[in-house]
C-alpha cells in the first residue's frame, strides 16, 4: 500500500516535470522560432496577367449560382472606347489570381481636369458580380467583399489598387468624371503573387480526363493559397489555419515541393503558441506575427503533430523536428486532460473548453470524431517520435493508444458496423471517419463501416471539402480505392462541371446557394482545405490515376 | 505715296520681326523656364492637427446652408468607444485644414480577425456632410466630392488616407466590421500642409475687429491655397489659374512674403505657353507640369503681365523679369489682334476666339469690360517697363493706351455716367469697374460714375468674390475710401458672420445655395480668389484698419 502511493506519487511528480519541461522548452523557445519563421518567408514571385478579354453576366438557371458571363471580345476593344459612354465593364483574366490590380489610362479629348471615380469589383465567381451587397447580410464582415471606390486624381498616370485582391472577374464603373475630357481605360494588369516556384510533374497521358482537369483546379487552389505562408482562402481570410496547413502541406509535397513554407508555417505556430505551450488555431502575419487570442482547436492543436510527421517523411529534415519535437508533445498533453480510466475522451469536458471544430455542420455530434482524432493523432505522434528516434519520450502513448481504442468500442454498435456519437447515438460520416483515421478498426471491419454508412439514409453527411478530404482517405485506408475514386471525382469533378476555376471552401452538390455565413457571395470560392485532390492523385496514382 | 507704301512695308516688317521676336524667345525657353519653376517648387510644411472634438450637425433655418454643428466633446471621448456601438461620428478639426488623413485602431475586444470597411467624408462646411451626394446633379466630376471608401485590412497599424482632402470636418461611418473583436477608433491626425512659411505682421490693435477676423479668415485661406503652387482652391480645382495667381501673389506680398511661390508659378506659365507663346489660363503639376490644352483666357493672359510687374515691385527681382519680360510683350500682342483704328477692342472676333472670363455671371456682357482691363494691361506692363528699362521695347504702347482710352469713352453714356456694353447698353458693375482700373476715367469721373452705379437698381452685380476684389479696387483707386472698407466689410464680413473659416469661391449675400456647378457641396469653400482682404487691409492701412 505504502510502496503504491510512493510509485503513484512519484508518477504524478513525473508527469509533473515533464509536463513542465515541454511547457518551457515551448515557452523559452517561442522568440527564436518566430525569427526561424521569418528568415523562411518566402520572396512572392510576380506574373503579370493580361486580360483575356471583356465579358457581360448572363443569367441561366443551369449555371452555378444562376450565372454565367458570354464572350465580348478581346480588352483592347475598349482601349480606345470612350470610357464615359462605356460607364460600366466586365474584365475576365482567364483564370483565377491573387494580387495586385493596376490600370492606365489614354486621354481621348482635353486634358484631365478633374478627379475619376470608379467602383471596382473583383469576383470569384460570376455570380459575385450580379448579387448586391448591400444591405449586406452576412455574419463575417461585409468589408471582406471585393468591391473598391477609388478616386483617380491624375488621370495620366498609373493606378495601382493598394488591396489585395483574389479572383478572375473584374467589374469596372464610373462614377465619377468631367465632361470636359474623354478618356479609355488601358493597360489593366493583375499582377499575380504566389510562392509556388517549382512547376509540378504533368500525370500520367493515361489518366482520365476528369482526374487531370480536377488535378489542374487543385493545383490552381494550392498555388493561389501558397503566399508568404499557407493561407486558407486568398480572398477570405487569408491567413494560417492549423486544419489547412495540415492538408495543403501534405499537397505540396507530392506536387510543389516548396517545403521550405510548410517549415516557416510550423515554426510560426511554435512561435505563437500560448504561456502553456498550446498552439493557436489560427494565426497573423501582420503588422507583426501574433495568434487569434484565445483562439484553440482541439483538433487543430493535434493537427500540428500530424503536419510535423508528414513534413519529416517529406523532407527528412531532422533539426526541425528535434526543435519542435516538444511543441508536438506539449499538444499531446492536451488528451490527457480529457481521456478518462475507460480510454473514453469526457466529450462534455472538452467541448467546453475547445472549439471542437471538425467540419462546417451544426448537427454533428462530434464525440466519436474526438476520440477517433485524438488516437490518430497519438499514433502519427508515436510515428514521428520512432522516425527520429525519441519514442523513449513518448513511452505511455503505446498503452495510451491501446486503451483509447479499446474504449472507442464501446461507442461501436455492432449491430449496424457504425459508431454512434452522443446520448442521441448520432451516426455520421465524421463518427466512421475519424475512427478509421484513428485506426480503431481493421481494414475488413473499416470496409463492413463504411459500407454500412454508404447504405445509411440519413447519416449525417460531410458538412464540404474538408471533412471528404478525411472521407476519401477513409476510403483508401480501408482499401476501398474504386470507391475512392468514384467519391472524389463525383465530388471534385461536380465542382468542375460547375466550373470551377480553384476549388470551393463550400460545396454542396445540391445547394450552390450554401454558405456558413449566411451571404453566398462571401464564401471563399478558392479555398486551401479544397485542394486535396493534388494529394490524392499524386500520392496514390495507382488509386487515382 | 510711294514712300508712304515704303514707311507701312517697314512698319508691317518691322511688326512681323518683333512678333517673331517676342514669340521664338518664348519657344525656345520653355524648357529653360520648367525647369527654374521645378527649382523653385517650394518643399511644403507638415503640421500634425489633433482634433478639436466630437460634434453633431444641427439643422438650423439660420444658418449657412441651413446647418450648422454643435460640439459634443473631446475626441478622446470616443477613443475608448465601441466604435461596432458607435458606427458613425463627426470630428472637428477646429479649423479648415489642406493635408492627409490618418487615424489608428485600438482592439478593445478580441483580434483583428476580418478587415474594415469606412465611409470617410471630408467637408468644408457643415451642409456638406448633410447633402447626400448620389444622385449627383453637378456639372464637375462627381470626384471632387471628398467621400471616400477604405478598407482596412490591417487594424493593428496606422492607416493613412492617400488621397489629400480639403476641409474642417470629418464624418466617420463604420460600412463592415467583425463581430468577432471590437475596436475604437483612435489617434486621429490630420498632417496639414502648405509652402506658407512665414508668419505675418499682426494688424495694428486699434482695427476693427470685423477687420482682424476678416483678415484673419483672409490669411487661413490663401495659406490653404498655397501648395507646389498658388492652387485656387485645395478642395476643388487644385491648380493654378492665372486670375487667381494674380489675386493670390499681391496679398501674399503684404503678408506671407513666399515670393518663390510666386516667382515659380511665372516661370511655370511661361514654360507651358503654347507655340504662339501665349500662356494658358490653367496648368497642372502631376505628373509632370503641363497645360490645359485650348484653355486661353483673353483676361487670365494679360494678367500675366500684371503678376509680373507686381512681382517686380513685391521684390525688385530683375532676372526674372529680364527673362519673362519677352512673355510679358508676347501676352500684349493680344491685344493688337484686336482693337480697331477707332481704339476699341473688336468684342464679337476676341469673344468667338478666346474664353472671356471675368466673372462667374451669365448674363454679363464683357464688351467694355476686355476694353478697359486691355488698357489696364498695357499700361501695367509699360510701368513695368519703365522699371526695367525696356520702355523702348513697348515703343507703340503710350499711343495705343491714349488711343484705346479715347475711343473707350464711345461706350460712355454722359447721361447717366456710366459705361454700356453690347447693342443693350447693358450696365454693369464689371464694365465700370474695368474701365477705372484701365485709367480712362480721372478719379473725379470715377467717383461719379461709381456714385451712378450704386444708385443704379438694374445694374448687373459682381457675380462673386472675384470680381467683387476689382470692384473693392476700383473704389480705393477712385478714392471712395469709406465705401471701398464698407463694402469689403458687408461682403467678406457677411461670410465671416456666416461661419467662414475660409472664404468662398462663390458668395451671394442672399442665396448660400447658389452654385456655378449646380450641386452647391462641389463648390469650393476656401477659394484663392476670395482672399485679397488680406492685400486691401495691409496694402491700405489708412483705409482699412
Amino acid at each position: 500500500m505504502k510502496n503504491q502511493f510512493k510509485l503513484a506519487g512519484i508518477a504524478l511528480l513525473f508527469l509533473f516535470y515533464g509536463s513542465l519541461f515541454a511547457q518551457d522548452v515551448v515557452k523559452y523557445n517561442r522568440e527564436i522560432w518566430l525569427k526561424k519563421a521569418e528568415e523562411f518567408k518566402p520572396e512572392l514571385s510576380k506574373d503579370v496577367i493580361q486580360p483575356k478579354g471583356i465579358v457581360e453576366l448572363v443569367e441561366d438557371e443551369r449555371a452555378f449560382q444562376g450565372w454565367t458571363v458570354k464572350e465580348l471580345g478581346a480588352v483592347e476593344s475598349i482601349y480606345e472606347r470612350s470610357f464615359n459612354e462605356l460607364k460600366t465593364v466586365i474584365v475576365d483574366f482567364g483564370n483565377h489570381y491573387t494580387g495586385y490590380f493596376s490600370m492606365n489610362f489614354r486621354t481621348l479629348r482635353g486634358t484631365p481636369d478633374g478627379p475619376l471615380r470608379f467602383k471596382l469589383t473583383f469576383a470569384e465567381v460570376p455570380a459575385e458580380l450580379a448579387t448586391p451587397f448591400d444591405p449586406y447580410p452576412g455574419a463575417l464582415s461585409r468589408a471582406w467583399l471585393q468591391d473598391e471606390i477609388i478616386t483617380v486624381t491624375d488621370a495620366l498616370s498609373e493606378v495601382k489598387l493598394e488591396r489585395r485582391i483574389s479572383g478572375r472577374y473584374m467589374k469596372i464603373e464610373l462614377l465619377g468624371s468631367s465632361r470636359y475630357f474623354d478618356f479609355a481605360v488601358s493597360d489593366l494588369k493583375f499582377t499575380a503573387v504566389t510562392s509556388v516556384k517549382e512547376k509540378p510533374e504533368t500525370l500520367a497521358e493515361s489518366a482520365d480526363d476528369i482526374i487531370k482537369k480536377i488535378d489542374q483546379v487543385g493545383l490552381n487552389t494550392l498555388k493561389e493559397c501558397m503566399q508568404t505562408v499557407y493561407e486558407d482562402g486568398p480572398k477570405r481570410d487569408q491567413r494560417l489555419w492549423i486544419g489547412d496547413l495540415y492538408l495543403e502541406s501534405i499537397a505540396n509535397a507530392v506536387s510543389y515541393n516548396n517545403h521550405d513554407l510548410t517549415k516557416r508555417c510550423l515554426y510560426l505556430l511554435a512561435g505563437l503558441s500560448d504561456e502553456r505551450g498550446v498552439v493557436h488555431g489560427t494565426v497573423f502575419e501582420a503588422p507583426e506575427p501574433h495568434p487569434q487570442s484565445g483562439q484553440f482547436l482541439y483538433d487543430y492543436a493535434l493537427l500540428f503533430n500530424v503536419t510535423l510527421k508528414e513534413y519529416f517523411e517529406a523532407t527528412n529534415d531532422k533539426e526541425t523536428v528535434s526543435e519542435l519535437f516538444p511543441v508536438a508533445k506539449r499538444q499531446l498533453e492536451i488528451i490527457n486532460d480529457y481521456v478518462q480510466p475507460d480510454g473514453i475522451i469526457d466529450f462534455e469536458k472538452a467541448n467546453s473548453e475547445w472549439w471542437l471544430f471538425f467540419d462546417w455542420k451544426n448537427d454533428l455530434h462530434k464525440a466519436a470524431s474526438v476520440q477517433g482524432l485524438s488516437i490518430f493523432a497519438l499514433s502519427e505522434t508515436y510515428k514521428l517520435a520512432e522516425l527520429v528516434d525519441r519514442e523513449d519520450e513518448l513511452k505511455d502513448v503505446p498503452e495510451l493508444i491501446k486503451r483509447m481504442k479499446r474504449g472507442s468500442m464501446k461507442l461501436y454498435n455492432k449491430k449496424i458496423n457504425l459508431f454512434e456519437s452522443g446520448s442521441d447515438q448520432q451516426i455520421s460520416y465524421a463518427s466512421q471517419i475519424w475512427m478509421i483515421l484513428g485506426g480503431v478498426l481493421s481494414k475488413k471491419e473499416s470496409q463492413k463501416t463504411l459500407n454500412s454508412l454508404l447504405s445509411m439514409e440519413n447519416a449525417v453527411q460531410p458538412g464540404g471539402p474538408y471533412m471528404y478530404h478525411y472521407f476519401i482517405q477513409a476510403l483508401v485506408n480501408s482499401g476501398m480505392h474504386s470507391e475512392a475514386k468514384e467519391y472524389l471525382v463525383d465530388y471534385w469533378g461536380g465542382m468542375v462541371k460547375k466550373g470551377a476555376d480553384t476549388f470551393w471552401e463550400v460545396y454542396d452538390p445540391d445547394n450552390d446557394y450554401l454558405s456558413p455565413y449566411n451571404f453566398y457571395p462571401v464564401n471563399s470560392y478558392c479555398h486551401a482545405w479544397s485542394c486535396t485532390p493534388v494529394y490524392f492523385i499524386r500520392k496514390y496514382p495507382e488509386i487515382f490515376q
